[in-house]
């Protein structure tokens, strides 16, 4: 069976990553989305396997220990993580899966995977980002700032990634997401060894 | 202003690379077609630079000295080839154009133009596409095997192209070839120059 691909959804912090997956969630409900380890604990409602991976410490520092994630991080001392199990099982079952991360993350994700498919979430304008980082409420000019000098540092990281995805409009950036799904699929490389055994059961027959 | 792409579309003869290219000529109105040159006379209907650039045998001959051709052929003793000028013209004024071209000469276009976006259109498999070489009409046996040969040692070319497209279902091929030219213009080669710009924009605002 041929394997589906792993498609890694990234940019600057204020992009609208998590909008675009939400709406790409119900414009492709045959994508699989990576579910996250972490050792913080599970909010009223959460569900182990669906929500998270719900790990204590020393489960998740085991994980760390036998390379069983493709990237991880700490944040206000908790861990997260990309369980790379739940990854591999996905492909090899056909399906392609995404991963919704910040840019660092997707970068220790493509040492490990290489293979993966890298987007990069890009804001129309630095204005229109600044807007948006200003626009979530009550942060301080020095704190925007901050963020924004984040930001434009992540977008240098640009040139690590194969596809840039403008995110002017959402049901645009989505449908240039699923393009890019559909053409990977038809990258010659997939192509080639089923040739081979076209060519093989045409000569037998 | 940012270049458009060159689509070039090949395949095994009997694959329908006509048939796909005509229902892609109503779905994709946007999408420039590229006219070939030839010194065949013209048929009742037929306009010079709309179906064909019509050429006397010496001025064809002058644009091949003169490099002015992408890739020609002679075919029962016409010439017909590629005007590398409609080509370039098209993409510098930012629109991609599609080129409808057997294997051999797709694959000079690519010598001369590199950066095309080559697409290989499959079949579904070989006997299906002994079908519809068959289903043509009135060949004989010999010549149906002799084309399927020529068709086997065609699909080894492949693995020149990008993409494979299966033309299983007309629209779905169809539906593989936008998704690919809209995946081609997200490449994140396309952004990093604008980035930069974006930046020094910002740098100087």
């Amino acid at each position: 069976m041929r394997k589906g691909l792993l498609i890694v959804l990234s940019g600057p912090s204020g992009v609208g990553k998590g909008s675009v997956c939400s709406v790409l969630r119900g414009r492709m409900p045959e994508l699989v989305y990576s579910v996250s380890a972490t050792t913080r604990t599970p909010r009223q409602g959460e569900l182990d396997g669906v929500n998270y991976f719900f790990k204590s410490r020393a489960q998740f520092q085991d994980m760390i220990a036998r390379d069983m994630l493709l990237e991880h991080a700490e944040y206000v001392g908790n861990y997260y993580g990309t369980p790379r199990d739940f990854v591999e099982r996905t492909i090899a079952a056909g399906k392609d899966i995404i991963l919704e991360i910040e840019v660092q993350g997707a970068l220790k994700v493509k040492e490990k995977f290489p293979e993966g498919v890298f987007i990069f979430l890009l804001p129309p304008s630095l204005d229109e980002l600044k807007q948006r980082i200003t626009g979530r409420g009550t942060e301080s000019v020095d704190t925007i700032d901050h963020r924004m000098n984040v930001a434009v540092e992540e977008m240098n990281l640009l040139r690590h990634y194969d596809y840039a995805v403008l995110n002017d409009e959402i049901d645009q950036a989505c449908h240039r997401i699923e393009s890019i799904i559909v053409a990977e699929h038809c990258r010659k490389e997939h192509y080639l060894s089923e040739f081979t055994q076209m060519q093989h059961a045409s000569e037998k027959a």
